[in-house]
């Protein structure tokens, strides 16, 4: 049996020490820590990879701190449009789901559309379609209001910015969640789940449902869930990218994220981090940005917490 | 000045030289010619590979024998739903749409979002929204009616399959066109277009509109256009494979075409094939399927077309 192990991330942005209060920060620190521990629990139990990356991510998208499902950005129009996408290490499976609304857990509508459904992208209506098909759970708008992300909302279109941070100090977030995981049969799996960009024109799509950008999983390699700048993150295949200079390269993780994150994507702009774990159970939570919540655990290691640069 | 080369595709799939008439045969090659030819006016005086890969595309979407614009086939609910996307291989830009109807030529929107958003990829409603901001040219629903692509959907339906193919005749064909060309500045262009799948439910994505998969441009190594089951394509990240495979691994075009589509994508079961051409001007047009409606075209030699296996 292989060591498990597990990352996760709640967004990536400007965010600094000096504007957070201790109250706060360790309301973050306990969100980071229920989160991984479900995640863990499930390897513990000598579960799959994918189940722990699941139970994980679910965790983010039920807690209204993180940009992902209850804690959704609102759209231009008021609404909440959610993007998520897994990916099993083991067999190259995937599942992505684009512009959801009124999903409790877009990535167990990702992971349905991986496992009980032909494609591998489903974006819109058809996912909602889709989505009452296989019976997933569905909840009211008013599940979703989260009254700091509306008056979020209201200050940008005052503005008529776009913005991508969705904290209420001005800070800039990039508001994704997402894990990775290695388990005790040696499968990797990776997720990533969005709520988007406050004010975003419907219909923008980002990285986290874009197999190769904001998720890539692969036994012989890694796995990634990517959090920034969607745009740059697409234009560069950032997930894949790692992926490939593991493979084609020779290089070790932890070189082949220093390169994609703080060479590649500094040279373009483009702002983010990511989560990575190989598949020797190394673990990397590259950022460029201020700082990145993270959290990783590994079997009988110490859990270990970040937000900002250490 | 570097010479310049163009080359198209107009999906590939089941096409079998037993099932194809001589006056089938020559429309096709016509077609082909006519927007290898619109492509090539562009490079000739001296313009971009962009503009030639547009060109030539619009010319594709603007014939109804190819499943991409006019000739969209159709989905479950009697729609056209399309996709495409466009890449710069000069300095990384890419646009991007998915689920779009009514709209005359989606590779000119993707190219929309890419110049005229702040965005890289845009779907559905919103994209629709974006098309009647810029003034993009709709079209009613009958310019896109084909009879025998009507015929399909009614057939498809009655067996509740869904059909990859376009063509009366039973033949498996992916219904998609692109372009890749080098201009004689020396900067690569990608992009490719489609109609979506007989008989598809409403809000599939398959890998046309992802840049990586579908699409991919990078003067450093190569463009790529694919055509084929766009889950095996996306679940592959093709186009970016190629070009990961040049840059990190020191391969030739002609070998990592060699690899991904005759090896890599043959063993997941993922048919179909692509458009490569690389920073010296070389071509590769690989297909792991019967036949693929090709053509390529470089400076000062002759005009190439081929349909079935050579």
């Amino acid at each position: 049996m292989r060591k498990f192990a597990i990352a996760i991330h709640g967004g990536a942005g400007t965010i600094l020490r000096s504007s957070m209060s201790a109250e706060r920060e360790l309301t973050y620190r306990k969100a980071l820590e229920e989160a991984i521990l479900a995640g863990e629990a499930v390897l513990m139990k000598n579960g799959r990879s994918i189940d722990a990356v699941e139970a994980a991510i679910v965790s983010l998208e039920d807690n209204p701190l993180f940009n992902a499902g209850k804690g959704s950005v609102f759209t231009h129009d008021g609404k909440n449009e959610m993007d998520a996408s897994i990916m099993n290490g083991k067999d190259l499976m995937a599942g992505a789901v684009a512009g959801v609304q009124n999903i409790k857990n877009p990535i167990r509508l990702a992971r349905a559309v991986m496992e009980k459904s032909e494609h591998v992208f489903m974006a819109g209506l058809g996912a909602q379609e889709f989505a009452k098909k296989i019976n997933a759970e569905f909840m009211p708008d008013d599940y979703f209001f989260v009254q700091h992300r509306f008056d979020q909302l209201q200050e940008a279109k005052k503005s008529d910015t776009m913005v991508l941070d969705h904290t209420v100090d001005k800070e800039k977030k990039f508001g994704t969640v997402g894990a990775v995981a290695i388990d005790a049969h040696g499968n990797l799996a990776a997720g990533t789940s969005t709520g988007g960009m406050t004010n975003k024109k419907h219909g923008r799509v980002g990285d986290t449902p874009i197999i190769g950008s904001g998720t890539y999983a692969n036994n012989k390699t890694c796995a990634i869930s990517c959090t920034g700048h969607g745009e740059f993150f697409i234009r560069s295949v950032v997930a894949y990218d790692i992926s490939c200079l593991m493979e084609y390269k020779g290089l070790t993780l932890k070189k082949a994220c220093d390169i994609v994150v703080m060479d590649k994507l500094v040279k373009i702009g483009g702002e983010g981090g990511l989560i990575a774990i190989d598949a020797k159970g190394n673990i990397e939570l590259p950022y460029n940005s201020e700082g990145m919540y993270r959290a990783s655990k590994k079997q009988d290691e110490e859990l270990y917490i970040g937000i900002y640069k250490d």
